[in-house]
């Protein structure tokens, strides 16, 4: 058992927050990303380079990356599923980018209408282009504790996805439990079969909150060596397979749990509180946070 | 690391749930308990013979306790101060009371205008009541993992005060953190403090969500070999010290935890979900519950 000493937390809100909300204006975007950076996240996940015909709310991530004040040391990435998208990242000038496979074939089925191999056989151009550029790629396994159409998932296949990125070529590979079912057993269980195939210290949980599990999960895992968190300020985003259930954890929760733990992050809590107030005016729900309800009512 | 196999829920959002919120009509608290009952859980606090002026949402306990249908093999138990109270209870019939010690002086003197040991002293009285009618007797006691007035909370007064009321006769101390400001470090080491004085077997938690951490906590120290856990159906229970933050940890999200871990509770959640639902159509608000939410958008 080895709590880690500092746990860095990736901010995935603009990306994976936003594109599952209703739309929200670009300069509130641009705001957001620049109120994050204030608050100490030292990633950002920025935006994706995807059609805007799948997701619509992603369409201005080039001029969310044109608008930012970028800050020195903070890591601006881009999702892109293709070379295509790819391209589009290196002109907006994202720092990174990231790609991502799913652990369930019936998922990837379903979503991308090709097989997990086939998905990241596509990846591999992206993969080689990057490192051409010198530019980092993230990798991401969704349905890593379940799914929405097959319900189980193996986790020698959640295993085998990621120690497939891993060799690819990805420098941390993004556990991502995408329906937010699992629970700390199952996390732990989990995390133990990838790391026997990636490098703790190249492993991300990602984990989302739709039943209520995220941060115990979290918090299970860490003395494993994890150290590193995906979050999104506000718990923005919400769940496409059970509407109106919550999203992303909440990077505020997150954040006063390591605090709490004596974890050092390199966040100002009161700054990302207010971050996530200020997106939150431009949809129609308040923040999916309890630390921010709790911080705000006071 | 012993996980339980099973876990004893006290279901407390009859009485610390609405007791924080908005009154809500005689008939809804009785189909409450009686869909708590249903919903398989074997431990019901029901309400509290409490002065009227103090908590008037607590003020028809009485006619609580005369309409519920009873089941066999369900506490249904009261939260009983003083001995007129406790007196009131069992004319209730009340299956067992509860009485309650906070850890933080501030907190006791502010509440109820005594020290810690005067408190205690006072609960005197109805134990020996108790104790002369076979009734059994459950100690609270609140802020064991700080105060809304003093802050911080030496583990040591824990001790002290969840050790007097094990040794005044209490079968089983329930160790609150009131205002929900725990993180799962702290929990723990508080937990393992306390079983240092009295047996893990008679120990419960009693978490609130205020900032999220509830579960964390739980899950946290569940290997420690706790099996007893407070929590509230829809998390009722606001904190009045953070208004329009959460209350207790919601008996759904404990459940649905609880279960994906193996861990036996003898709870439906199904029926569960919709005890929950029912009583938030009395309330403001929808159910503080992420299980609620995902299981209700399906």
């Amino acid at each position: 058992m080895t709590l880690p000493q500092q746990v860095k937390i990736v901010e995935v809100g603009p990306r994976d927050g936003l594109q599952n909300e209703t739309a929200v204006p670009v300069e509130a975007k641009i705001a957001l990303v620049n109120a994050l950076a204030k608050a100490g996240l030292s990633y950002i996940e920025t935006g994706a380079f995807v059609s805007p015909k799948w997701v619509p709310q992603m369409a201005d991530s080039a001029e969310v990356f044109a608008g930012i004040e970028r800050q020195a040391g903070i890591t601006y990435a881009a999702l892109t599923p293709n070379l295509k998208g790819f391209e589009a990242a290196v002109q907006a000038q994202a720092t990174e980018v990231a790609i991502f496979g799913a652990a369930s074939e019936a998922f990837s089925q379903k979503n991308i209408n090709c097989s997990i191999a086939e998905s990241l056989e596509r990846f591999a151009p992206v993969i080689a282009a990057a490192k051409a550029q010198n530019i980092k790629v993230r990798g991401y396994v969704s349905c890593v504790l379940g799914c929405p159409y097959q319900g189980e998932v193996s986790l020698s296949d959640v295993a085998y996805v990621a120690e497939t990125l891993w060799n690819m070529g990805c420098y941390e590979v993004s556990l991502g439990d995408t329906i937010g079912v699992g629970t700390p057993l199952h996390a732990q269980r989990m995390l133990s079969v990838v790391a026997e195939r990636v490098p703790m210290q190249n492993l991300a949980l990602h984990f989302h909150n739709t039943y209520g599990q995220a941060l115990a999960n979290i918090a299970s895992c860490l003395p494993m060596g994890v150290a590193t968190i995906d979050s999104a300020v506000a718990g923005l985003g919400g769940c496409p397979y059970a509407k109106g259930a919550s999203g992303n954890v909440a990077t505020e929760d997150v954040v006063y749990m390591l605090h709490g733990m004596g974890i050092e992050t390199g966040i100002d809590l009161n700054n990302l509180v207010q971050a996530g107030a200020d997106i939150c005016r431009h949809l129609a729900h308040g923040p999916r946070s309890n630390v921010a309800h709790a911080m705000l009512a006071k």
